[in-house]
């Protein structure tokens, strides 16, 4: 069971942009983290249409969060970016097991993953951005 | 999120055997299910390995299982076999993300991931195989 790595770093660019308390820029997130800077362009372009970030031009253009860190449901991003489906089954457009209907498994399944996400409706990205090292590895690379 | 195919075909080879009641064959599950006959067998291996199947050879050998399906739990089945860690800061040895020691995204995954996994905790393979069309399509393949 993995978060797709769209979502980690959907998770990431908000994490960074939101201990940064200032304008950032996708080149300073690509290079913090080390991680392909056109992957993270077209999750940053998601966050954006989202409304998680706002995104200027300009010579001192870049990313803020969208609305204040407080209001950003953990929740709410991984249900957003994390599409794949916990099993075949729950996409009857592909599913190809024959027992769909006759199975509670997927009943099971579908209840913990209920769970998993109940669980981190109890986070908002105010909760993540608050450790002092982590802002200090955010000014260093602001700065 | 997605469970890997390992795991779900794990599953469904729990659920056809503690299903059927008579010893049932590798060729017979993948038949039933339309999946690689390969593919099960390694499944099959680790379930034998575990304890959860016993494999008899000879010319009515297959599989039965290896203990009541009462005391088969969901959890226990999906933490052996989903290996894959929820994100990359979950593997010490692989991971690369600078902020891992001071975010608290991977304190909020694990809670959530436990919340998954005790919700799991609550199903026995016995409460997956009662339904009587099921038994029904394992009877028309076992027969």
């Amino acid at each position: 069971m993995r978060l797709t790595s769209y979502t980690d770093f959907a998770l990431r660019a908000l994490i960074f942009t939101g201990a940064a308390r200032e304008t950032v820029t996708i080149a300073t997130i690509s290079a913090a983290y080390g991680i392909s800077k056109e992957h993270l362009r077209k999750v940053v372009n998601q966050l954006a249409h989202l409304g998680y970030l706002i995104t200027t031009q300009g010579r001192h253009g870049g990313l803020t969060l969208g609305k204040p860190a407080e209001k950003i449901n953990l929740r709410a991003v991984v249900e957003a970016f994390e599409t794949s489906q916990l099993a075949e089954c729950f996409d009857k457009d592909t599913n190809t097991c024959p027992i769909d209907g006759m199975c509670k498994l997927k009943h099971a399944l579908r209840n913990a993953q209920q769970s998993f996400l109940k669980e981190l409706e109890n986070y908002h990205l105010s909760d993540l951005v608050k450790n002092p090292q982590l802002q200090v590895f955010v000014r260093q690379r602001t700065g």
